[in-house]
């Protein structure tokens, strides 16, 4: 990777903070060789590196304020210096590449609107989620960043995804589907069925008309766009349903003698299975569309998750995605004055 | 059941449509004593009830024309004489108790606003659908019949499911949740903040908060409200994601010798599981707040979802849910006016 910046790292965010934050920061260093700034109170933090050893391979950055999980939009104004905020900062001034965090998506989000601001001409940035189909993980944006939106904010949307697909999977013109209640054209509420007509007639999108909500898991296409609030609770509703079917499969492959012996035989096949989808449900969403890559780890990431992300975030910004998706709109910009 | 009349089951509607139908009707008479009127083309359904030899058994009502199932809404202007305009009809001239369908939803709910009407004060009629929560189902209102809806709908949404619930599960003071995108009352669009606000003030509906995605499955409330659009693309998230965890359980469980030693000894338990999740995720929506019960089958509905569906039918009709939920929506507007 030619960029040798490090990744910021906000050690105080999530439920698992400031422990589990800073065995990912080591793994991430030690085991994927990554560069790594641990942002958050340096007394609790050298010594949490001190249980590693690894004092002299993580730098920290003072943040003696940090944003609660369950703290949203507001607090990120009220607290300048928290651990979230000074992370954006170093990316804002050039000393880190990007910023990882596995605080509260809310406060995440509004710091990082605050701090980075969004890139010229995107109107709002928006939270990608990898869904976990195959060959290719299935990008569903908006997941969660606005809740309220316009038509035209959903073709941006289609935007960012399609940069993040190519950019982060290699995916030449990805195919983007528009998530709502039907296949036809004119299924969907007045929100949806507006950004429809704008779709089809965009340049730079392979629009492959609408999906719903069984295209999450099929690999239909590659890009979902969709507001935020439609699709965080797709996103949970997904996450809620396989939880529920693991459970009613537990308990029928449990139930009865000869069963259990079956059981007995899948029992670790069946942990690794649930173990990938976790991993990869929370694998990281990244909010796209602001001066600087940020992904956002699970609340309840533990170190390989966090580890993960660092990852993912190292990769995205190897790979260009900011400067991608200012290509992309600007040439969207470009391509409307000809109009 | 006191009520004696006859359900009036669509024909001509579903993929399924007649042949499954009509073995549907035949097993909805024979095994739960059920009086049944088959709507359609009364040479074809002759001839598929000589094939059961239950001629006898099951009358028929003429309908020549039928809708597609891909016929929205506007068909069941251009079709007055449908199958499932017929079947409403017939509800309407106080000949059938209840209507059952397992045509197009888009069509069903145009009929039957178009031919029942809505029930007095009920701004929209709306979908609920059972989920396959313990021990009693979560119902999900509204599930797709409409996509654009005001804050003010949302509460009787809440009012419809609630009556259902109180009827058909005989639950008392049913928890009611809103869908939305965080448990704190701020989180949401415009619409569910503002419809929010109104569920808390709302005498008759015992309002428990915000819920999200990941309960649609856990049985955290009784009723969850909606608008249509989200409903929709939550359900079809719901059914997607158990489909795709059993696929990949499938796959897990049947890789390897030993494993597949132990698959065998699950497939049957596992196939019937399968086969009640199916069951009950397509057991059957139904259309309140028209001036009659209008059960909606899953198209793909084949003999044994048919005859639940006419069951359901004739449970509801039996247990006045028309009655009751007039008296709700009457009893809210007399609320209003001390106000």
């Amino acid at each position: 990777m030619s960029d040798s910046k490090p990744i910021a790292l906000d050690a105080m965010g999530g439920d698992h903070a400031p422990h589990e934050i800073v065995a990912g920061a080591v793994h991430a260093v030690r085991e994927r060789g990554l560069s790594i700034v641990l942002v958050g109170s340096p007394r609790v933090l050298y010594e949490a590196l001190a249980d590693h050893d690894a004092t002299k391979q993580v730098p920290i950055v003072r943040a003696e304020e940090a944003l609660a999980m369950d703290e949203g939009a507001l607090a990120s104004l009220r607290r300048p210096r928290s651990s979230i905020a000074i992370a954006c900062h170093l990316v804002r001034r050039g000393d880190a590449s990007a910023v990882v965090s596995a605080g509260s998506t809310a406060g995440i989000v509004a710091t990082g609107r605050l701090r980075l601001k969004a890139q010229h001409g995107v109107q709002r940035p928006a939270i990608a989620v990898a869904l976990p189909t195959l060959p290719n993980p299935t990008l569903l944006v908006d997941a969660g960043a606005n809740a309220d939106v316009k038509p035209e904010m959903l073709v941006q949307f289609a935007h960012l995804g399609t940069a993040y697909a190519e950019l982060a999977y290699g995916i030449a013109q990805p195919k983007v589907g528009l998530l709502t209640i039907g296949a036809e054209a004119e299924k969907g509420n007045k929100l949806v069925k507006r950004a429809h007509e704008l779709l089809q007639g965009s340049p730079g999108i392979n629009f492959a008309g609408n999906v719903e909500g069984y295209d999450l898991l099929t690999g239909k296409v590659d890009v979902i766009t969709t507001d935020g609030f439609t699709g965080n609770v797709a996103l949970k509703t997904m996450e809620g349903a396989v939880r529920y079917a693991f459970a009613e499969l537990r308990q029928t492959i449990e139930d009865g003698r000869l069963a259990r012996l079956g059981a007995a035989l899948q029992r670790s096949r069946l942990r690794e299975l649930r173990r990938r989808l976790d991993a990869e449900a929370h694998g990281g969403a990244v909010l796209l569309g602001l001066n600087g890559t940020v992904v956002i780890a699970h609340g309840a990431s533990k170190a390989p998750a966090i580890s993960a992300a660092c990852q993912l975030a190292a990769d995205l910004s190897a790979e260009g995605i900011v400067a991608g998706i200012g290509e992309r709109i600007a040439a969207t910009h470009r391509s409307h004055r000809l109009w």
